[in-house]
């Protein structure tokens, strides 16, 4: 590698890919077959708590959090990406090590701005697993791309504050754990561009706080978290859940994004792998027309060609992390940018291979591929399609050049 | 065009056109959402046979059957195609005007080979929409493009034959109307290579006969009709229910898969009219950053690619139901196989472009997007990945030049 | 096919393969060798114009003359498309049978638009291949897709117009028989945008046309006809010479592009054919690690793919061909902008897969790959890159939709 | 970057871009138009040696030597690397630093094998750049992928070797300076595979050198180098002129292989850097339909598009590099394998893409851009085709895996 690992990130990863070995990868049909007997599909399959405990036993656990926080394994954005990689082989995965979002970006927001009295109430359980979160930001009626168009309503109503929103892709809403909601609305339409957004702590147990349907994914229900809209309809909180201060949520929004897409493209990294990894397999079982097909030209074309993909992928996305580390993520805006176009690409790349080497069981329940492949479709999307990345791309570079 | 189609089939180009406007669209949520509270997704929502009433009705029914049979409306394989291009755009369509796979080809297999007895028992409610059928052909175990390759036995005892055998994707089994399934295996497992195999007719209430699961596709159950894992255990039907004749079974494949594939390839072609129609309208509705949508040359780029890869794509399969038409499905092989590997593609391509404009509309069940791109691409593997045509185009083409 | 040639046209069309495999291919070495040889490369080979005999007598010649006129073969656009595919196998091809551009639609101007006295002096023997001529139009300074907006001057002074302009790929410049230019340029630049430009005819010998240099295209040189930065310094000719009238110099341009853009398109496509041809042919020679290049798998996908392709970009043309026979060359505006687009594309393709299949000999001058490349490259700029053809695709379809 | 080049390295980047600025960019344009009037294109300009010398003067001269020999700058793989993109920005850079193909894969031979005698008599000149070199390795009738199937012979004849070979690609042999070859062919046909081959230092005025005739790329001669067909019949030199030892060919020629290709790819990314800055200051400048090209979406698409791409292949190229400098050539293979089917390819798109915005001036000798997509091509057929390459990533990956 161009660059090493810390050598506790390195230790991590060891027992992180001993780990999926031995507790991730033998539970996935478990779960799938929990939900799918369930009557009701928006419960914990019970496996899912005992992973949880035994990741945190095995210190697998928060790894998210940032150097600069208690409780932080003091691991980098460099060093956490591996981390992602190997945690996004498994849709189960993110979760048991308390890494999923939006759960983690939902912490960390709470560590940087949240009083004593909300850590207390919301941090300290979301770390311990115990609850969980959802963020509120995408709307049906706005291009996702433009945060500053968001138009839920949160308004100052003496002690209290009044948010009335139409959210959706509020994801984890359906989890019998979820607790609080972090809500981006305008507090002041009028201010300027930057300044009318804020975010805003509600209690998912308010009045007013109606989660109208869930949100499949391609036919993906992603129970038991599930995506929804979320009707908030009058719904009043007490004015200290404001987070950081009236006009800061664009600022908020925008802090997330780093990182939080370090962590996604990795994963989606981690998904290439893994389809890799299974396309091989599968095709040094399987025969055709006289041979095995790991010995036909056309497959290794397919082989070699998804091994240059990745390879970039993880570089670039690597250098992405590696920059944030040392200049801030507005110093790799361009970086970061570029991953959010390259990395799901290439995720779409080589699992639509793999599902082509495995045939029916490739669009079936009998692999992840699918899943996976409608999770990377849906990370091209997440926060603005392509273009309007490439244009940000562009625009940086012709500012630079010129 | 360069080539006009009949007067009748344009007539019923129109008629269909109106109807899908009148009836189809119009419906599509309604059936997804009769599903999705049904406590049993198994279960033909109410509005499917009202519909199915209606188009019989107005002649809009059984619109595939092939000249050469009673009750064929005359359309040629070129008329048709255009037919089938129309009802591709909706998923509910083809089941409404009973020119449902696999329930079509299975109809043409009955009136081809079967005898006066079976005929009047299964093909005459098929074609009245009473009863729906399944294909039992591939095999979890064994490459689909093989075909000689099944593994499922048929044995003659007496009378008697009986099947054993483990099918998967043989789509229907789950409708509660279905009543017949065809199913291939070696009767003669030491003959010939192309002789081993024969189809049978096993009525679907068989004992022996057990509907393991129901498989999905990118998540989709595609209830009520579902596809299925079927175990043919010990199952014995009467030895009249042989079709064609012991080891005719390779040749009744072949048969099928001709203008099987200019069906699914002109379906594919609607799909993805439907999107690029959808695309437009979405982006004609849609602003960001100060503008229309569809003003935006990037998203102008995506429509012009759109329309030049459809109406290649269509020209390309339009031309090989001409050459079915004049010269027979063999001679048309080359152009049979091109189909199979351009008109999927070209669906994915525009269904994706248009999942892209609709961001998170796009994947979910909001639009019919994501399920048409999960179809599309199944397509692509369905009897055999593109590897496999690939090769016989190549072989075809190095045997015509060399 | 969808739709047959006439008799007339398939007639030709042997007769042209035969003229091809007779006199063509074997002399393409020789002529070019005659080239490489020769002290001055702007000299016409003799065995050109012994070949250019040859096929007038046998009937080949101007077969590019539309219907309407005199000395026409009767060829519809469909009928012409599928010679000028034969024709474009070749690079020395056209020429021979007097169908070279900007020949061809210099003539359909005089036919269209000149008076006796020109015809008489230009036109004749321009069919009878005596004298060459060129097209300028394009300027350095001007985007070439947007015609409206050229700069040079026409300049009315009494019974004269004077010419000042600046303008390059002139093709046929260099040729020593050019004897005529068709120069376009603005008389008037205050009139409406779409009458301000006019044609004139420019007899070559004129003083102050001053060809200022040749251009490469890839390092080719394509002498002996080359392409020309032309100055005109005060050119004066007689007010006779303005083609059609003043300011209509926009709608001489229009009427040219339709036809002309099928006639380079279907050349591209019969230089991918030929490219497929000669790939075929090499690999069936070639081995590498133990077997026939012909035998390998990825081999075998780049023939399909190319046999793809081209089956698609053929039907697009022909169909845009058809069009403008039946409604016009306006009605077929979507069409002919969407070949300019797909067919250099294909065209591309097959020929860098050839180029792949030969190693160094494709890219040299043992091979007429590289040279083709470099034509269907710059076919794809002539008159407009694609993203000029794309967005007046969209905009149709766009209009067409909502 | 995720890692740091050294200091030396970083101070010879600054000067090398320096450099460029003021002498190599200024005299593209003199060189060729030099050559374009020379009666004999296989003549060196002056401005040439001057700018060697002014080179030579400021330390940017042999800065490829690897860190084990005299003389060199003590420069790493990664290191150089990042100097040859800088070169690799003109076409007429690498010659001028004393850094151009093959001259440096022959001193660098010479280097590892050469007598004292012959250093003083190759090596030293080579140095200075007062002679060139020739390597004659590919056969017409070979495939170049496969080194074990060379034809030639190199026959032991007393106290001399014989040599009877025709090879053609020979870089650098129609240069007046060209002074020395070093060819290779078999010692021993029956040896074991990879023992057959050796190979030997053939004084290029030696009797039965036969310099037949040169290739073009596309239609470039690349004068005054060029690339010949040359025969040697019968060729006779010294037994001592064996290099290494008889039966070492294919491990020299292997041991050339990984860095050359770091060389070659990062030239080829330096070119893609100098398109798209052409492009990026072209679409400055140029208006169409009322507005610059630069604010043009499709435009910012393809910029954004080519720098994602660029990184990448970058990225891929440096980690390959930094392998090699840390677990050896033989450690790197899979790695060097990517970068050779990945680097070209992405040139290739970016330089086409500049192309499509310069239009005509794209294709012609007014901007380099046709040139370098002329030599990424043949790039990628240079030691076997993309296809080639795939085989061995594959293998190597299928190796590890399974």
């Amino acid at each position: 590698m161009l660059k090493e690992m810390s050598n506790d990130a390195k230790q991590l990863q060891n027992e992180l890919v001993e780990f999926m070995d031995n507790y991730i990868y033998p539970n996935e049909i478990e779960v799938e077959k929990f939900l799918e007997e369930a009557e009701n599909r928006w419960v914990i399959p019970p496996v899912i708590e005992e992973l949880k405990d035994k990741a945190k036993e095995k210190g697998l656990w928060n790894l998210f959090i940032p150097k600069e926080y208690e409780y932080s394994k003091g691991l980098s954005n460099y060093d956490y990406a591996h981390l992602c990689e190997v945690m996004g082989r498994s849709l189960i995965a993110p979760e048991i090590f308390n890494c999923n979002a939006p759960d983690t970006g939902n912490m960390e927001v709470l560590m940087k701005y949240g009083t004593d009295a909300q850590k207390k109430k919301w941090l300290e359980p979301l770390m311990e697993g115990k609850i969980r979160s959802v963020f509120s930001m995408t709307e049906p009626q706005v291009a996702s791309s433009d945060a500053t168009n968001i138009q839920a309503s949160i308004a100052r109503d003496g002690d209290e504050y009044v948010i009335n929103a139409r959210k959706w892709w509020s994801t984890g809403a359906l989890d019998p754990r979820c607790d609080i909601a972090i809500v981006m609305g305008k507090t002041d339409p009028d201010a300027e561009r930057y300044r009318q957004q804020s975010m805003i702590l509600v209690p998912f147990n308010t009045p007013g706080v109606e989660v109208k349907r869930h949100l499949n994914v391609f036919g993906y229900d992603h129970a038991p978290q599930g995506h929804a809209e979320i009707h908030y309809n009058n719904v009043r909180v007490p004015k200290e859940n404001i987070l950081l201060g009236e006009g800061r949520g664009f600022e908020i929004a925008q802090g997330r994004l780093g990182p939080g897409r370090i962590h996604h493209c990795m994963r989606a990294i981690g998904a290439a792998e893994r389809a890799l990894e299974l396309l091989i397999k599968r095709a040094n079982e399987r025969e055709a027309f006289g041979s095995k097909l790991v010995e036909k030209d056309t497959l290794r074309q397919m082989i070699a060609e998804s091994r240059i993909e990745i390879e970039q992928a993880r570089l670039l996305t690597l250098q992405a992390a590696n920059k944030i580390d040392q200049e801030g993520a507005k110093a790799a805006r361009k970086e970061i940018a570029m991953i959010k176009v390259a990395a799901p690409r290439v995720s779409l790349n080589v699992i639509d291979r793999a599902i082509e080497v495995f045939g029916g069981a490739g669009v079936s329940q009998d692999t992840p591929l699918a899943e996976h492949y409608a999770n990377a479709r849906t990370l091209r999307i997440v926060d603005g399609p392509d273009q309007v990345h490439l244009r940000d791309i562009a625009k940086l570079e012709i500012r630079e050049q010129l």
